[in-house]
């Protein structure tokens, strides 16, 4: 496993930005150190590349946070070189939407639509009812990463974890409860932002874990971008409440080390067949 | 007031259906019997417009369900002749996605993205941790249709809600707790349908009147469709838990009359200026 610690460039930075194409379309590669279960690369993963190429088209009307994002997941995809195209549907004074699209091998992969807009720049009330999960601190929490290694999920040598004890599913004894609450972080220590929160709320094992699912994939995931999180650990509450026909949502918030609420997101997803798909 | 009862179809399917048109273009009317407040057309009834063209194309796939919607707004409208464009993504063998556009004037409204399968179709695990809202019988109810009418809102003249008493920013006392329970129905008995549960869930009332806001404008709104709804009132639960710099999230759940979950939403908004815009 490489360390960027020592790098200029974080891992995420590294495996997400491209030079900016022409016309909306923008060559890039879908890296392998990203992957989930099944040696397909992670949804927050593939749904950040297709947003850094919006991103870019955004940044230059002024705005820089993306402040809501759906992505739709049309198909598997596999690691390789691949293709973002953008179309920025509306300009406005204080917001822009626009489309992007990931294609691999000409294939759409992820569609999404973002709405950005500058977070600095709201101005407005604010009044706060929820409360982050109650943590001890990271460093009285047991280390997640790696608890349950799987070959060939990559994604997990990128991020680090940590939670007041080893999750029922990771112990063989999943709890029934589809809930968890965890400190989160970029293993190379690259500090949270607006671009890569959105991805981050799909790069943790799905809470049906812990009803004895062995996994799920999205069709489909939006999130809010609340704030500019603080640098350092972000906690994070993970819920599903509603499993039907096998279908299910998974609830995702995200608090910044601040103690503030930053991101919150909610997914549709499959549940896995028993045996992971090749 | 017209009543549709009396009449083979109802007024929500006289004012979203509309004869196919070519290519993806389809020509539509955005009635001025769904407004809500400024004389704009409620973004429920907005996003059925364009659901409908989408619904239209596939439906000859064999997908006549919508199990996730996305819809962003991008400018505010008035009633009068529009357009729809959709166009499919992908065709899968159990859900196939696609995206529609409604444009007045040429201008782009609303766009939206969604995956269809067949409901009846779907088969896996069920299990069910939320529960209904705790709502006494919709005849036990206090009927909160045109407590506090607006002029201009016809959505009202549309829709029917009971609640077991009025909400305290009916009253002048908003109650400061942003959330609500409620039985909602068509006001001309027309019975719910998974066409019908994406418009409905921003049919309501926003959960922040009841912390003194005059409302919010919707910027982008998901719905998940999770089960086709028996015939009769629905059961809906509204809550906003974050208010930060004028933006706003909305959870609205739906249960229909036999108690089960039907749909799950939630909504991006800004709060209103003091005064609502012309």
């Amino acid at each position: 496993m490489t360390n960027a610690r020592t790098s200029d460039i974080s891992e995420f930075d590294r495996d997400t930005e491209f030079p900016p194409g022409r016309d909306g379309v923008h060559p890039v590669t879908i890296s392998p150190r990203w992957n989930a279960l099944g040696g397909s690369p992670n949804g927050g993963y593939s749904l950040a590349l297709a947003l850094r190429g919006l991103a870019h088209d955004m940044r230059s009307h002024g705005f820089v946070d993306p402040l809501v994002v759906s992505a739709f997941y049309l198909r598997r995809t596999t690691p390789g070189p691949a293709e973002v195209r953008t179309e920025v549907a509306r300009v406005g004074g204080r917001t822009a939407t626009g489309t992007a699209r990931l294609l691999r091998d000409g294939d759409e992969v992820v569609r999404l639509t973002a709405t950005f807009g500058d977070l600095a720049r709201m101005q407005g009330r604010s009044a706060v009812f929820g409360k982050p999960p109650p943590l001890p601190s990271p460093d009285a929490c047991v280390d997640l990463t790696g608890a349950r290694r799987i070959p060939g999920v990559t994604l997990v040598d990128r991020m680090e974890y940590r939670a007041p004890a080893l999750p029922g599913w990771v112990r063989g004894a999943p709890s029934g409860d589809p809930s968890a609450a965890f400190w989160m972080r970029f293993r190379d220590g690259r500090a949270p932002d607006t671009i890569a929160l959105p991805a981050l709320v799909d790069a943790a094992p799905p809470a049906v874990l812990e009803i004895g699912e062995p996994g799920s994939s999205t069709i489909e995931l939006t999130v809010h971008v609340r704030a500019r999180p603080a640098p350092g650990w972000l906690a994070c509450r993970v819920t599903t409440r509603y499993v039907i026909d096998g279908l299910h949502e998974e609830d995702f918030e995200v608090w910044d080390a601040e103690g503030r609420p930053v991101a919150q997101a909610r997914q549709l997803a499959l549940l896995a067949p028993t045996r992971a798909p090749a």
